[in-house]
């Protein structure tokens, strides 16, 4: 039994090895979970401090009064059995060692790492080593470097052997509207493992989506076999790191992992349900289609946009990723032949509305004809307007009013309520130039418009398509109904 | 003979189709070019109107005063074969014909443009039709939507057959301190095709830096010969679209272009010399890597970061991308060992610094000892600082002065041009908050110090190594010595 609850929402933590040195990983870490606001009771561990960051220190962790739910050891490699002997001796039932210098070391690491293993089988079960501990917002614990992580809760959890892309995925998906239930820095994994923390993700009431950052699993069998059991009823976005042998070499001086060959994983995505991806961003992207898309979409794209080279591309895209862009039907084509222009403009799929400024009345027509269509799955829009404050940022006026504006950012929304069809949005990074600022910002609260109201927003058409194909692949696995 | 010059640099336009109504292509085009700056006579030609944009306007092209160096023409497809024969009249050599409605709506547009070219070859020379135009700093001369475009020339020339994506680039470039020699947006290609831009591209003293987006080539033979003549002197980044039957079929919807098959393509990339990419973002991060190397650099990388996770991935990514990321001598990682802390660290390469603030001297050391390497051809360093600003706005404090920043900011300057090693950097938009929005002008501002003093910079380590194999890739094709 892994008790979870201390891990995620302990009353008390120890931390061992907080200094009144401010650099070392200890103070560091105490010094996150007070700037996060951390409300149980904390105690810095230390001989040779009486106070740390204002807190009273104690010399060992057996002389605490009370009991401790939670110690997190951050003690050079060499001390971190005696501290844990320390933490059984005291009845803690769940620890987290940040210390690294275990088996991504060599041998000599190797043999340290054993022994935390078969002190966590006499009952104080340990995370780690090797890592950045766990977030948590709803038991205010937050990660080594995570002080100014979010404090709402959200439906994505997070499962990463490097602490450091633990931390990168919170902050550079934060902007994107995602929010976590739980990220667990997991390093080494001498005793808790990715297998423990799916098996309890999946439980999680909280947990909606699962994101997994890998190098290498401990026994593979349990894990696939749990795998496909999440995947039934949480989609499961894996990126496995290390399947070339130049990754699998880095992966074992990393967390001391054996990453595995490539044709076993290649099954592994065949046979599990697992949704796999590439790069951290891809991992975010996906976080962003499931949250708004939980059980995935159809392949069958329909792309609008407001200029031809997105139609090549995009049709380029779909068909490299495994989506469909079929040819509407002939009444349906004739339907917006009549709407739009007859030069420049494109009915067969993609849509091309051959204008940046559409009006309210062509691009709500256009788009609810689009969505009717039984051959539509989801609807790829993009970017075919931007708001006036931009717009003026680029070419110096406007021709639509704020009004308009208002209008035109409202008709995806009504036509998404209105046929029930995912509906997925890319708004460029257009400008990058560090004087027009502004237009990114603006192109922010555009972006943040639409994720508020439900509708996944991506900066380029390749990513924005990645990610339907991504909902499509877990829709077609038939994991879930 | 192609009166490129006309093109490019003309001392005189006529704008046939401009007219009193703001809204309409012509008069966007004479908008365009007036706020851009053209510097030499304009004429409207409208047979409705007295004046436009306040200048005189002419009831046809024959009743201009003196000669005419170019025609731009924005009038219904119908009439556009008439208004050629007008200009041939005048003894215009040179025209643009920004109107779409020719071969890329099926059999009738395709008899209007053989029109085109049949008239092409009785003396005036055509760009387009279905186009943007063209974009010259140096002419003061710019594409339908570039009235805000840069007004400094730069090395890169771009030819595009979407009128779009012609602007995208120079637009999304901008900030990434791109310029360029020549855009040219050349559409359907009735006359004046892909293989006379880039002949005449070749001789452009201007130009160092070649790149393009295709649907179709009209004379394969001839195109092959051309790209692999002008790869022997300036990299030639080609997007060629179209590539799947989806996309192949939207081509011929856009441009009308007959867009091949992936297996001549394949060929022809493998033959010519040619560095393919397939997206927009690659083709400005190709534009990025190429002007600053250009004449590419080896593809053994020594990968240098300040977080583990980056190791595993940046591996896998080199192998993948076909860079080598040599396990260093044993007596550089001894020099490394000796430098950095003996936990966290890794000193085979990937290099893992093992933190996120390296002092001016250890990071010196570090990026000396594996510059001097000769296992290391090109240095790719990932973000291991952020500016004193920034590490404020994401942890409250910075614990490195804004004197050691700029001492750390200068290593790599230093490091570049004691060894002369290409070095690449990665800085992450770290910050896609809102509310965080200066954190993201922080970036940028240390992006473009990097720059502007010849250092590649992008915002993803996927990104800077697939740059980096574009420069692997031409070095290696043998085109250049």
């Amino acid at each position: 039994m892994i008790p979870f609850k201390q891990f995620f929402y302990p009353r008390t933590v120890a931390v061992i090895g907080a200094s009144t040195n401010k650099e070392v990983f200890g103070s560091r870490y105490l010094n996150a979970l007070i700037k996060y606001g951390y409300k149980g009771k904390l105690y810095p561990v230390n001989p040779h401090a009486d106070k740390i960051f204002g807190l009273k220190a104690y010399p060992n962790v057996v002389d605490i009064p009370g009991s401790v739910d939670l110690a997190v050891i951050s003690v050079p490699a060499r001390f971190v059995a005696g501290v844990l002997l320390d933490c059984l001796k005291k009845g803690i039932k769940a620890a987290v060692v940040l210390t690294a210098g275990f088996s991504e070391i060599g041998e000599e690491g190797r043999v340290l790492e054993k022994k935390l293993s078969q002190l966590a089988s006499q009952g104080i079960r340990v995370m780690g080593p090797n890592c950045f501990g766990v977030y948590c917002p709803g038991g205010a614990m937050t990660l080594l470097p995570g002080s100014a992580f979010p404090q709402e809760s959200g439906p994505v959890a997070l499962i990463a052997q490097s602490g450091l892309f633990s931390e990168m995925i919170v902050v550079q998906s934060r902007g994107q509207g995602i929010r976590f239930s739980k990220v667990i820095s997991y390093g080494n994994a001498c005793d808790i493992n990715e297998a423990d923390l799916l098996e309890y993700l999946a439980e999680d009431a909280e947990t909606k989506v699962i994101l997994a950052y890998i190098e290498g699993v401990k026994d593979g069998r349990r894990f696939l076999d749990i795998v496909r059991r999440v995947s039934m009823t949480k989609p499961v976005v894996i990126w496995k790191a290390g399947l070339t042998q130049l990754g699998t070499a880095a992966a074992s001086s990393h967390t001391g992992s054996l990453a595995g060959n490539k044709a076993v994983w290649d099954a592994f995505f065949r046979q599990s349900g697992a949704i796999q991806v590439s790069s951290g961003e891809e991992l975010i992207d996906a976080a962003i289609a499931f949250t708004k898309h939980p059980s995935g979409c159809g392949s069958r794209v329909g792309l609008v946009s407001g200029g031809g080279g997105g139609a090549v591309t995009g049709a380029d895209l779909c068909e490299n990723l495994g989506l469909a862009i079929p040819a509407l039907a002939r009444d349906i084509q004739d339907k917006l032949g009549l709407l739009l222009p007859n030069v420049g403009a494109c009915v067969r799929n993609p849509i091309d509305i051959a204008t940046p400024h559409p009006s309210v009345k062509l691009l709500t027509s256009v788009l609810e004809t689009v969505a009717s269509s039984e051959q539509i799955d989801v609807i790829v829009m993009r970017q075919i307007f931007l708001s006036v404050k931009a717009t003026k940022l680029v070419i110096g006026f406007s021709t639509v009013s704020e009004e308009e504006q208002k209008q035109l950012m409202e008709i995806p929304l009504i036509i998404r309520e209105r046929f029930g069809k995912a509906l997925v949005m890319v708004l460029e990074e257009e400008m990058t130039d560090t004087d027009m600022i502004e237009f990114e910002a603006e192109r922010r609260r555009l972006r943040d418009y639409y994720l508020e109201n439900g509708i996944p927003v991506y900066p380029t058409l390749d990513r924005a398509l990645r990610a339907v194909a991504r909902l499509a692949g877990y829709r077609e696995s038939g994991q879930r109904a």
